[in-house]
């Protein structure tokens, strides 16, 4: 119920990954009579492999993110949370208020042993391929063992995402030598280059997009900073397109023969593919979408959501925190003493 | 000395500033043997409006700031901010090491009075217009008292640059609502709110580019962070631009008819007109370019820094800062206190 265009697009991504993935087995958590007209609409009232799970309520997005827990208990988003908890489902896939989902699970489904904060895995376009930024939003204020955890967590997805058996973790600061950062990242690193990582050190904020690191690490609010700005400069460069390429005759038709050109520079910066991005370290799966997301990206974002499961990805998460657990509260604990 | 071309580009700046603006008087800080070529090169050898004072060493790009003080302490940086504590100059501009640029003035000069910590005003280009961002990176760890001299400083600024009799402060934040933000942006938040400033509340980091203010207010890591993201994804553009544009012949083609569009394109995110972004809150203007600034950056920064000499930009600081000061002062303690 949640997200820009609710319910119609949410409805129409399931009716497609219902479509496209026989063995899904879907529940639509909404509000029952709300969602009946678009049930009809895309054929699936009747589908077998679907439940309709009423909610009366919706976080709205102007809502502080603790009213998932307290005013609105039976609003979708926490009604999803209940299914995760009681195990009823194994993920859950969002298009609404990223703070209230965060919150809910955190508090309903509790995050995975050994995990303190759950955090935003944002999968971001690059030169040649794509990085994971973590978090992406989901810790405004961080303490050094929790960018740990970011990084534990960060390479096993990017292990998942990309493929790729010892991605590299860097952890985003204001300049590439050890001694730049500030309180938090100069504390987070020495921890950081005694774990079994691959950590490449310090990236600046531009480098990552020369793919100087597979998973940029970082606090929550410095990574929804960058997301956001990223999202606002692309969507600047689109307007600044258009305002140089509409001046006179000859680059509107330039424009016009360029059009596949201009579609395919769109599709670099396109999140449709993923759907949307995991908060990673609950206990369950859960995917957060774009408040605008396209029909597109629901059913990608449950496609996602399922290879997780199968990947294994939470029980790869609780293996290797624990590996690290005690290293990193040590080491965090001692390099806090040692800061002057 | 400094900078990626230096010294020659710094000297081709210095000729072209001599040659636009006969009133200025240049000291050209450096290895006199060294600029001794470049002074030949372009002319100005025997300037009547030109001294050199000559530096034994250079600050690297690679050095800790706290070097320029202590091993370097005969640095073109150092030498030119004692010049300025001095009152031999009225204004430094440098390409070079920006962090030592930070902390030599910082130490050396000082800061003008109320004013805590300098900070970096970074001219952004936006859609339809441009945008500041203090602090762009000089202090990685703030209090909210920081924040609060950045707004009253920024505000001059956009004054001074913009020609805004009140221009618009934004606080850079994760959404939009007054209850979001991390601990230091909800404890600056209700104290910007009581200065006689044009407050416009929490900005995110997308809005920014639709001018949703004229001033962006943040800590100097996030600050950088912003700043180094936008520059990483415009040269990102490029690349993709490049990429898309030469796959076939007809596009290939449509980008040869669109050379000025792309060239107008890239002149959206081009700093060269100012030149430089201030250090404010220096005792003296203090004017830092990029690293690879080109010899019309050069000369436009040191334009820029004799126009903050005649708006009186420092004299108005002070008078702004002084009259906020108890305010801030008081507020900031109130809302350390009262936070949770």
């Amino acid at each position: 119920m949640g997200g820009d265009y609710a319910p119609g697009v949410a409805v129409e991504g399931v009716a497609a990954a219902l479509y496209d993935f026989p063995d899904y087995e879907i529940v639509l958590v909404g509000h029952a009579a709300k969602l009946a007209f678009y049930l009809e609409k895309y054929g699936i009232a009747d589908h077998p492999h679907l439940k309709v799970q009423h909610a009366e309520t919706v976080v709205e997005m102007r809502d502080p993110s603790s009213i998932a827990l307290r005013a609105k208990r039976n609003s979708s988003m926490t009604v999803c949370a209940r299914l995760l908890k009681e195990k009823q489902v194994e993920a859950i896939v969002s298009a609404g208020h990223t703070g209230a989902a965060v919150a809910s699970t955190k508090v309903l489904v509790r995050t995975l042993p050994g995990v303190d904060r759950p955090m935003i895995a944002t999968n971001m376009p690059a030169q040649g391929g794509r990085f994971i930024l973590a978090d992406g939003g989901a810790n405004t204020d961080c303490e050094p063992h929790h960018l740990i955890q970011f990084a534990v967590m960060g390479s096993i997805y990017a292990e998942f995402l990309y493929g790729e058996s010892s991605p590299r973790i860097g952890l985003l600061s204001v300049g590439g030598e050890d001694i730049k950062g500030n309180k938090l990242t100069k504390e987070a690193f020495p921890i950081l280059e005694q774990l079994p990582l691959n950590f490449v050190g310090n990236v600046e904020a531009d480098a990552i997009f020369e793919r100087a690191a597979d998973v940029l690490i970082c606090d929550g609010f410095t990574g929804n900073v960058f997301l956001k700005c990223s999202e606002g400069l692309a969507r600047s460069t689109i307007f600044w397109l258009k305002s140089v390429f509409t001046k006179n005759m000859l680059r509107k038709t330039s424009a016009m023969f360029s059009r596949n050109a201009f579609r395919e520079l769109k599709s670099f910066g396109d999140a449709e593919e993923l759907g949307g991005a995991p908060l990673l370290g609950i206990n369950g799966i859960c995917s957060i979408g774009h408040g605008s997301s396209s029909p597109k990206s629901i059913r990608n974002a449950i496609r996602v959501a399922a290879d997780c499961i199968k990947f294994g990805l939470n029980e790869k998460i609780v293996e290797s925190i624990s590996q690290t657990h005690t290293t990193t509260r040590e080491l965090a604990a001692a390099a806090a003493a040692a800061q002057p």
